[in-house]
């Protein structure tokens, strides 16, 4: 199979609205609302993930852990509909989109988590960011819905151990393929909760 | 349309070589053999791409022209397979790759010009490109085959016009993808002539 044989699926443009921004401006991925956000390239300034580099773990399974690495994983970015999917497959009341690490809540993009690498998210303020890809759901996260519900979890050392509770399985099982996206900084600025955005997906094709 | 529906295709891995390495050292992109290239966050140190910011330009429709952004494009990856393709196409005996700015020229994988965003390149040797996409084919490459072979070009001032030769024209036709790759650094560290590589292929999907 030659390169003129694969089909392509031709450039597309969608329109969508940064409903919550968030920070996590503590020692963990949980994020808090802020009214804007400004982006370096290193990500967003004053959060957990910023950082031109950071450390490999086990999203690499191709390096070592520890090792300094390019950061393309600075900036979460969640669909509004995609997190009322996810809390009614777990059952729950609601999902705080903070408690997974989310820096930006957004609406109107359909499957937001599918977004094919390389997408540029265009902010009408002037900010550009580039999506990574998909971003696979883990019990960490798991792990601060079940502490933040109180959830029934595993005593460890008379503490409860949130990332052994069926709560944490449950988000990495039932967020699978909603779970968002991270993107890098391609244009520094400020993003302003309400802003709206345009999404160009490139080419597309798969390679067999 | 959910998620769910959506054919997922499973992650892939390839096996190839790195055959020639080339450094633009000089105020353009055309670029020379080298043995080894030494790589940092910003790209190949002392090459014409090197930068971890660029300005924008033509293949950022969505951006006025001159913007400072964030370089993804810092790393030509050619195929040796695909440069003969070019060149039979184009009815020439040999297209250099240095003429249109190669700074890995790889064998081994198949349609290397088709590799998906996202995808990881391991050099055996610890140095790790992201693959950001395609590299479509313009009239400033197409130029300097025109240059080196001293093809026919209307005059301008006395001087050749090598953009506006026909052999520009037919570059940038006839180079349809199966121009290459651009990456970026993910893990800086040097690269040899001849080392081997894996690619990793990420899942991947059509998002309609």
């Amino acid at each position: 199979m030659s390169a003129s044989d694969m089909k392509i699926i031709p450039p597309k443009k969608l329109s969508g609205k940064a409903e919550t921004l968030l920070v996590a401006g503590g020692d963990s991925f949980v994020s808090e609302p802020v009214d804007k956000l400004q982006l370096d390239y290193g990500g967003i300034v004053g959060d957990y993930h910023h950082g031109l580099t950071r450390k490999s773990g086990g999203r690499e399974p191709w390096h070592k852990r520890g090792l300094e690495m390019r950061n393309e994983r600075q900036i979460t970015i969640l669909s509004a509909g995609e997190l009322e999917e996810i809390a009614e497959k777990m059952g729950i009341d609601r999902l705080e989109p903070g408690w997974i690490g989310a820096n930006i809540v957004v609406s109107n993009i359909p499957r937001l988590s599918m977004l094919p690498p390389r997408s540029v998210i265009l902010f009408d303020g002037g900010v550009t960011l580039r999506v990574d890809g998909y971003n696979a759901p883990c019990r960490e996260a798991g792990k601060e819905i079940a502490r933040a519900l109180g959830a029934p979890a595993p005593q460890v050392d008379g503490q409860p151990d949130y990332k052994k509770s069926d709560m944490a399985f449950s988000f990495a099982k039932q967020a699978d393929r909603l779970r968002g996206l991270v993107a890098w900084v391609e244009r520094e600025g400020e993003i302003a909760t309400g802003e709206t955005f345009t999404v160009r997906i490139h080419e597309q094709w798969i390679y067999e």
